[in-house]
């Protein structure tokens, strides 16, 4: 299949790519680097200097005989993406393209602003680009467990049948989030349902939990083609940034309670999961929706785990419950639905002592590369007023 | 108080801001003319040339020595939205500068970008203007019924109380909707609720149904300071749409069945709402919504009202059923609460034959300038797709 792959430079984007040329599919990466440019302009590099897109691409060929084309372009710009479409006919089409970092979202204006401005045109962009360009190209989004949040009631794949004085009536699921960047994803799956129902695209919104992991068969081939492993406060996810906590002797931070429960994925999970979406697609003028993560954890299961594993490995490694900087329910009910995507056939990689072992030894190689200033939270969801 | 009203130069925004002044508020009237132009762009300009809005005011300021000040800016222009905020510092925001047309943001890619940016911008840049430098300002924002489209359930006004497997959670009534237009309209109202809880910034959302009428008592010192009076098919609201065709001898356009059914209200009430939301204002931290029409009526009722009413006066007015060009149910449950602005103290001037008549009667005054051309719908929900 032709599949596009927007956002390709991304922890998951990538790491996507290679997999699909793998799997002899005709792929095109396309990437703009703003998240390199965010990265930097925050102090928030990953672990690992990626090369470029092309020159990972090269690399990747020249071991595995798989090619991955490259295009530099920017999806919010409506010319040059409905271009691509018309030349490139893509059966299915990746999104990824989103600016990822909630605390990013949460600084100041111009911050909110980029987030919801590249947000949401990224994905208006690509629905009319398939309507006037590839009508039959499936959209595949990543959406967010996060649109959930946290309500006091079981959270279903998608939708939700309510009943109201003796009538019933088929609602999406009611969405309330503790950051922009959640928001523009609730607003991305509002905007997609409107264009699914009244002219009829196939979309999947992949209600993705946080994502950890290093390594994939694809990646583990050379480092120059590992994800990029942000470990940081801003752009880093929970697991990965206790796994450099634990690295590098840091205690791992811990945002207040640590009751708060998400659902966790492994890397290889997400690229299987929008496997399955892609070859299993949805229907035109259906918006099918999934919860895409494996197993909840709470934050102190997460850190305790992280805890007894290095600590089994001679790290010595403490936890801190520091001053929650966000503003989240730190204890509540969690109990969502998650049957969609193993229905489809997934075979998740559940979190084991020896997978945390296996990541914890992959980043003890690159422990010089630690920056460890930036593991620390330096945005808090009140900043926006204070200064 | 100090009152900004964004988006002044609209059919609601003008009355609104010449009654404040009337009532010895200190206004300042925003606009950059987006409608007029829009209007100018499609073919689809108002019924009667409206002088700019300078003009106006010193037409008001004349006849009633009420004075209203004046500011030409866009408010997707940060640096300048907030710049005012710093000098005029508001005590009440006024929110009406959004793209109002649905089958405008149906044409094409470059209409529905317009409309998503255009009022999401608007609304993102009022909030932070608001929390950066008028944190104390009361957010008065015009949503639309139309956000809650027409579910089998009754609507509430704003929230839903949603029992589910024996545990319950209140939520934001879910939205889901007929055009762009009102799509943003629900992601405004997402991205309000997630600033309000957030942030704590005090915000009145208006779910107002379609507004018809042409006369309030400042407006009608002078044909200069009528409200853009739009009957077309893109700008136009219904009821003034028929009256129009009432008056010129078309055949009042009813859309397919004519079943649908929606909540309407008087001009002069969208006024009071208005105040009454600014006077007895939200609490920081809170969204209230309140549901803003006055009562409920079938396209095909209101169309018949308009015949009987005209052909009481001599005119001779038939109804003709034509294919509908939007994508909507005909023929729904519509069962809307809209209890808390009567709560408040509104007032409602209900639709009488008396006021039909009178509303005919103006729009006879301008009989000459009716455009034929532009009454039939020229914007077909497909359309997007079809060529």
């Amino acid at each position: 299949m032709r599949i596009l792959i927007l956002g390709a430079d991304g922890y998951l984007g990538w790491p996507t790519a290679m997999y699909f040329a793998a799997n002899g599919h005709e792929v095109l990466a396309v990437d703009n680097y703003l998240r390199r440019r965010l990265a930097r302009e925050t102090m928030s590099e990953a672990l690992l200097e990626a090369p470029n897109l092309q020159r990972r691409a090269e690399i990747f060929q020249s071991l595995s005989g798989h090619h991955v084309d490259v295009e530099i372009l920017d999806c919010t710009d409506y010319r040059r993406l409905s271009q691509l479409f018309e030349q490139f006919k893509p059966e299915a089409a990746i999104h990824y393209a989103e600016q990822p970092a909630a605390p990013y979202g949460m600084l100041k204006w111009s911050e909110a602003s980029l987030t919801l401005n590249n947000n949401l045109n990224a994905t208006l962009n690509l629905i009319w680009a398939v309507m006037e360009h590839a009508p039959e190209c499936r959209i595949v989004k990543l959406g967010t467990m996060g649109e959930y949040g946290t309500p006091n009631i079981d959270i279903e794949e998608g939708w939700l049948e309510v009943e109201h004085k003796g009538r019933k009536q088929k609602f999406l699921y009611p969405r309330q989030t503790g950051s922009l960047y959640h928001t523009t994803k609730i607003l991305d799956t509002d905007l997609l349902w409107f264009y699914v129902r009244t002219f009829g695209i196939a979309v999947t919104d992949l209600m993705q939990g946080p994502v950890y992991g290093i390594t994939t068969p694809e990646a583990d081939l050379d480092d120059a083609l590992l994800p990029n492993f942000h470990y940081d406060d801003i752009f880093g996810t929970v697991l990965n940034r206790f796994l450099v906590q634990a690295v590098a002797g840091i205690p791992l931070t811990v945002y207040g309670k640590g009751e708060q429960s998400r659902g966790f994925l492994d890397i290889r999970d997400t690229i299987r999961c929008v496997e399955l979406s892609v070859l299993s697609p949805a229907e035109p003028g259906q918006l099918r929706i999934m919860n895409q993560f494996t197993e909840t954890f709470s934050m102190n299961k997460l850190a305790n785990r992280v805890q007894r594993v290095g600590n089994g490995m001679g790290l010595n490694v403490s936890i801190d419950h520091i001053d929650n900087p966000r503003k989240e329910p730190e204890d509540h009910y969690y109990n969502p639905a998650h049957t969609a995507l193993l229905d489809l056939g997934l075979d998740p990689h559940y979190l084991t002592d020896e997978g945390v072992a296996t990541m914890l030894e992959k980043v003890l190689e690159y422990r010089d590369r630690i920056d460890r200033t930036r593991i620390l939270p330096r945005v808090r969801w009140k900043q926006g007023l204070s200064s």
